[in-house]
């Protein structure tokens, strides 16, 4: 029997890049390179999915293996990602009749698609779309999301380094209200990532060990925000310890489902306020309790943080990128390499297929017995959740004190296509 | 000739605190165990000077050497830090004969005050008052602020670790908005400390190492600000890069002296708004040109952060404690231990004394030189001043993901007087 000729793959980033997502590429680049007999070249989408739809692709095929290996530890997006949601494949068919045609030209027979819930959505119709045009192709979503809400892995990879950041700068940022409590500011607001599940502002709590340790009040998207509450317990904290140290997810939102940032001040010229909700939520305390206080937005920062990313996050985002490969390669398709957890102490997991269908457009929030009784904690079960991935630190080289990032040749991939696709 | 009976030492920290505070902390206490015919116990202000004065003093000597060691790494101020500026001798001179009567009554030979530039002053009249009292008394400065601005020393301790992180986080803020442009975010402003002078954003520009790279724009408060060419510079960088990042002195101001941040928005209730000149820089950027922009405030986590510290600051400022208890044993008095650049390339410095009272009250700001012509950048000569203050990483143990940090019994010493003395 003839072997079958091998063909290419292609990889692509998708939505917010994380601290780890250029592992996954590493994972993925590195798996293709020991496939030789079923993959070809790899190629990845210059910006993503748009560098697929206007035929801008990158050879990661002329990299050099050390430049491939520095992706371990480079933070953002080596290749370039896209927000950008292909429609539903009723509304917009053409787009991806588009993706065929590139896939077409340049032969690919494997096409990743690193992202989160709606990546796996988009990685799913391609799958399907393919079949039907004639174009067999194995489409494997590969997990990455710094808000932690894909269903059926224990975590999304990305989140555990964005945890132990916010972990530490809370515990740090902590430390030095405390020690200026005395003449100077008693409140400090850390505005944390998470539109709708509060993953990474309960990954703040990590930073207290024992009761009354900051941060003394957590604000998660998922617990309706109760505003007298709220300052009666930030009043109580500052009687009680000194000071207080609040974490708000950037998410949080009143009964009513209003978003705090919303609800803020506006501008001279009646324009909304510039968001955030750390300087919404500082100023409320500051009106009704007149407290001196400072509020931070880490922002970017957060989620680019590769300088203290944990270990096990690395180390997750690099195997679900080798996972996908392998999958590919056994004929798998519409699956994405999830993580399950074998036990928590000591941390054990591994890799395990689940259906792209399954994973897309779900939600993970985090559940209710993970947060305290009155709102503004999180509990044992939580911490025992969470405490495992943010475990290790994983130090990138540094050179004249700042750490050394893979920077690519990015060499493009000469065009096959005379048609050019337009996109917004 | 009789041996003179040994005295105790004092040590207070003032004013903001810093990542590498503990390690001058960690220096003095060190530096005193070391000369036991000279320094009886080490005492340490509670909440610095506000503990002096209301005689609430923790004893060090109490405290085991692991943890005294273990302050080496310990961000923020272990013994508490006040923000709190003694008054002119004719104007509040009781509060300085407290302080000579709290020394009496403890036996106190040595004053070592940790701080900026008002701490200097403050200890150079501690030791005029003193010996006016008949009561003499070695005071030392201990040099450390974030803000750099001393003069007489190559830099202060707290700087180089301040100026690590905010070089790391510009570096690694710019990676994800370069990955990101293509269909989201163009323009990226990271808020920096600095009110007087511009050290702190000048350091963010350590993150590019060639035309073009990020920050495209850096905004100091030794130059005023030109909004409209400020406006035609972010619209360069996205034409040309496709993205532009800034970083923003919190100093940032017109040049008729007012603060970029004063002239940002009113609340509903006609407040001034909540702070923060970076949502103000990015609104102004939107108003102009409708990118999308996003923006961070360090804020405290810039000066907490312990986890990046430069090992070069971490010696330093261990070096500067250590170099004060000799020059208290030695006699010398009513000075600081000043840092020295020897050669830049190799970095090499030495302590040197200088006197309290040419430091105190003195604020060194960015030189022109150290500006690029249009205003936005740094050049070359301040590169060279500020990369070996980066040098080299100093990392915490960890355990369970996060540092391990410091923490102190902090046993009160009993208190001699009956006077009280209020502290408001």
């Amino acid at each position: 029997m003839p072997k079958a000729k091998p063909r290419n793959a292609l990889y692509a980033q998708s939505g917010g890049v994380t601290a780890v997502i250029n592992a996954s590429a590493c994972g993925v680049i590195e798996g293709a390179l020991k496939h030789r007999a079923h993959i070809g070249r790899v190629y990845a989408g210059k910006d993503g999915i748009v560098g697929v739809l206007t035929e801008n692709l990158i050879d990661v095929s002329a990299e050099d293996r050390a430049t491939i290996r520095a992706l371990r530890y480079t933070p953002a997006g080596a290749f370039g990602s896209a927000r950008f949601k292909l429609k539903g494949l009723e509304e917009n068919r053409a787009e991806y009749e588009r993706l065929i045609e590139v896939f077409r030209a340049h032969d690919i027979g494997y096409f990743f698609y690193n992202g989160g819930n709606d990546s796996m959505d988009t990685a799913n119709k391609v799958a399907q779309i393919g079949a039907q045009l004639g174009f067999p192709i194995a489409c494997i979503g590969v997990p990455k999301t710094v808000d932690n809400d894909l269903p059926y892995t224990d975590c999304c990879p990305g989140f555990g380094s964005v945890a132990k950041y916010i972990a530490i700068s809370t515990l740090e940022g902590a430390l030095d209200v405390a020690s200026m409590a005395r003449t100077s500011t008693k409140v400090f607001v850390l505005e944390v990532m998470g539109r709708h599940a509060g993953w990474i502002a309960a990954a703040g709590g990590l930073a207290g060990k024992k009761p009354g340790d900051p941060p003394h009040i957590i604000l998660f998207p998922e617990i309706a925000f109760d505003k007298a509450l709220f300052l009666a317990k930030v009043r109580y904290c500052v009687d009680a310890h000194g000071y207080c140290v609040v974490v708000v997810s950037e998410g949080a939102k009143y009964a009513d489902g209003k978003f705090l940032a919303e609800a803020g001040t506006k501008d001279a010229f009646g324009h909304t306020q510039l968001g955030g909700v750390g300087p919404v939520v500082a100023n409320m305390v500051r009106e009704a309790h007149g407290y001196k206080f400072h509020w931070a937005v880490a922002d970017y920062l957060q989620r680019a943080a590769r300088h203290i990313a944990s270990k096990v996050d690395v180390e997750q985002a690099y195997a679900v990128g080798r996972a996908a490969v392998e999958y590919a390669v056994q004929g798998k398709h519409g699956v994405m390499p999830a993580i399950k957890r074998l036990s928590s102490k000591p941390y054990r997991w591994k890799i395990v297929p689940v259906p792209l269908a399954a994973v897309a457009n779900v939600e993970k929030t985090v559940p209710r017995n993970f947060v305290t009784a009155d709102g503004f904690g999180i509990t044992a079960a939580c911490r025992r959740y969470l405490e495992p991935l943010i475990a290790g630190e994983d130090y990138p080289p540094y050179e004249n004190g700042l750490p050394k990032y893979a920077r690519l040749k990015a060499k493009a991939v000469r065009r096959k296509l005379t048609s050019t696709f337009s996109v917004k």
